[in-house]
């Protein structure tokens, strides 16, 4: 049992191991910060409280972003989306985003950038 | 075997089924337009081509999105995260990107909307 209103619980297509991806997006830059996990107790405490919590799939517990780091998530607004299978968690983020100290999670990987499109387009692609 | 560069199919971190979830943002406007699931041959076939594809778990099958509906997506940009277990690939959107026509997926459902933070803050959670 959770605190989460049964009319949302209702709508939430869950993995097989009772989750739901929330990607965390700030809220005045558009920038997309972090994917985390959600189960039904971390959604009722995000949408009960002003601070996001997730479900830490390798700790195996309830993760309020910020409480270790000091880098907390300030909740906006929560969406879920067409499916009932995806949050999306607009947030006011307190420094960097990821435990590298990078703003985002997705600052330092790039597989593929801008203006690629071209190189990576084969004939007649289009 | 799929055509995904090693070096890359090596940082992913996949899901009990071999996915990796892909947000999927439109390149200018930073608006996040839908999740989807991807395998390795989905990200091969998205970092090789122009257009983004998908894994339907749905469907249990590829997925290139627009195919069907002609809201196709045109990939700018594929970053990963520090954990290697999520895509953000940015794009430019044809169209609305949502299934029911919404310009997003998650134009429909707000669960909790821009200034209700003061009201459900409980007292003392500061």
């Amino acid at each position: 049992m959770t605190d989460l209103d049964p009319a949302i619980a209702a709508r939430l297509t869950r993995t097989a191991d009772g989750l739901v991806p929330a990607v965390v997006q700030q809220h005045d830059t558009g920038e997309v910060l972090m994917l985390g996990w959600m189960d039904d107790e971390a959604l009722a405490r995000t949408l009960g409280s002003d601070r996001v919590t997730f479900w830490s799939r390798s700790r195996q517990e309830y993760w309020r972003k910020g409480d270790t780091s000091g880098h907390r998530q300030w909740v906006r607004e929560v969406r879920l989306d067409c499916d009932g299978d995806t949050l999306l968690v607009r947030v006011d983020q307190e420094g960097p985003a990821c435990h590298t100290g990078a703003r985002t999670c997705f600052d330092a990987d790039v597989l593929r950038g801008e203006g690629a499109a071209d190189a990576a387009e084969e004939p007649g692609a289009r």
